[in-house]
């Protein structure tokens, strides 16, 4: 079973009233309502030592800043704005309070930068083997416009991507920056029709937008803009597309907004169009020769056979 | 380095701006204002196979409910109405949707009874060796009191406890009932002063409520109520006030307060007075022969030397 099969799986289990809960499970975040207009989002992400970061590699500082900066790029996702964090973590067995205080140090980097405080947590230790967890929740509240969800896209639609992909896990991973400020510039600016961020992979994510508003994407390979750190690759292209932990976002919204809003853009994030949102139903991807192949998630056609 | 030290160090880092976060870290969950008189609480906790549930005896349907209802008794703490949770998990490898659906039916069974449904979460697994953990944050609102804080224990104030206590281990920690209508029903009735929920034993917990209210305790052995799993043990009374996962509520109110909550309580979850807030700045228990002794975190003198 996949995740977004589980994901859905869980979806069908318990319908959430449309009205205390607005945006329920499937999206970068949590919508509920909390009476009176106001409302509070929420995500939560586990990372795992030897999964999501690697402690013979990576500081604790930077696994620290890493697990919030997770976070903060779901808040960016559906361009909010973060609130506050709770952190938990799992201990392996001998850590002390030296190691917790490396961790906060990371922690606090990103909470200070992104004006996000973190508020409690829980601190637990294996007994016996075991290996080191963090698990971060945040919360987030709307800015002025609603939440981008991502089961807006329409046909027809420009997609766009910040930054550039591939090649995350030489260093970026441990280091990004989460568009919290860019999400909320893009949507003072223009109406986006969809928004998630890409942690699994262009491809993987994109899917995910099609499969929810019920739509195609043609994917121009051209354009995908691929980060530095991905060009010394065997395939650059195949790095950008399918890696994953970029951490930048991936929107839609009509050619009109997309022509308002890319010639004022002057942050130095780029915005990159990377293709259009399609009635096929399906995901393709234009060659740089010309060639029009179907784009699964996780690799164009060659690559899943 | 023990936990509280931990988290008197964490909190003393980065002072909270008490106008957006009323309750930071310290408390059973920490407070948000959202503006116009609006806010949230949240709470997050860890369990792990082998530390707080052991695979080998406990279902995956136990583990969920355990998880959900760890958190519900935090919401109860305070005396807080549950509004939604997010559930992340870390699984070993191999696990399959069956596990997850295992564990599924034990999170919305608690979500069910306490009306605080599953909006998200997480799924990851462990690359290589790595045993199952459960991440479960939730939050809550404010009925229509005021949350229960820790810090708010005064000299003189009667000390109670919800349920009986002890030998948790054996059955309750896996099918508690969180307290969570009883302290809304107590709120109703009472001012009370503080209160927490017991996690880690009546004498670990209150001593945090007497160090976070600048005061003492003496507290009666004769009066604590010993569960009925705890009273076969060599020293039933060591098991009621250390062994913990009672998930009992433990509070403090003024004697009058007291004597008109106690009588009108019909509830099938009973109050037991068990001792007094005093200005000793330190805990005390007298004994069944009438001796005082000194009560320490985790145990009575004897147990410590």
């Amino acid at each position: 079973m996949r995740e977004d099969e589980i994901t859905g799986w869980f979806r069908q289990q318990r319908p959430l009233p449309p009205d205390a809960v607005p945006i329920g499970i499937g999206d970068d975040m949590a919508q509920l309502a909390l009476g009176q207009g106001a409302s509070v989002l929420i995500t939560t992400d586990m990372l795992l030592d030897g999964t999501h970061f690697d402690l013979a590699t990576a500081t604790l500082a930077q696994v620290g800043y890493k697990s919030m900066a997770a976070s903060l790029s779901d808040c960016a996702a559906m361009a909010t704005i973060p609130l506050a964090a709770v952190v938990a973590v799992a201990l392996p067995h001998g850590w002390s309070g030296r190691q917790l205080q490396e961790l906060h140090a990371g922690v606090v980097r990103a909470a200070d930068k992104y004006a996000c405080p973190l508020v409690g947590g829980d601190i637990t230790s294996w007994q016996g083997p075991g290996r080191f967890a963090v698990c971060v929740s945040m919360l987030s509240r709307p800015g002025d416009q609603p939440p981008v969800r991502r089961n807006g896209a329409r046909v027809g639609d420009i997609i766009g991507v910040t930054g550039s992909l591939g090649g995350s896990g030489r260093r970026k991973h441990l280091e990004f920056e989460p568009r919290v400020r860019e999400a909320l510039r893009m949507v003072r600016s223009a109406d986006l029709h969809a928004m998630m961020d890409i942690s699994d992979g262009l491809s993987t994510d994109l899917n995910r937008i099609c499969h929810q508003s019920g739509v195609g994407a043609l994917v121009e390979a051209a354009a995908v803009p691929i980060a530095e750190d991905a060009r010394h690759r065997p395939d650059p292209l195949e790095a950008a597309l399918n890696e994953g932990e970029d951490f930048e976002l991936l929107f839609t919204l009509s050619p009109g907004q997309w022509d308002r809003l890319q010639p004022c853009w002057d942050d130095p994030v780029p915005l990159t169009r990377v293709g259009v949102i399609t009635a096929t139903g399906r995901m393709e991807i234009r060659m740089a020769d010309g060639q029009v192949r179907e784009l699964l998630p996780g690799g164009y056609d060659h690559l899943v056979e």
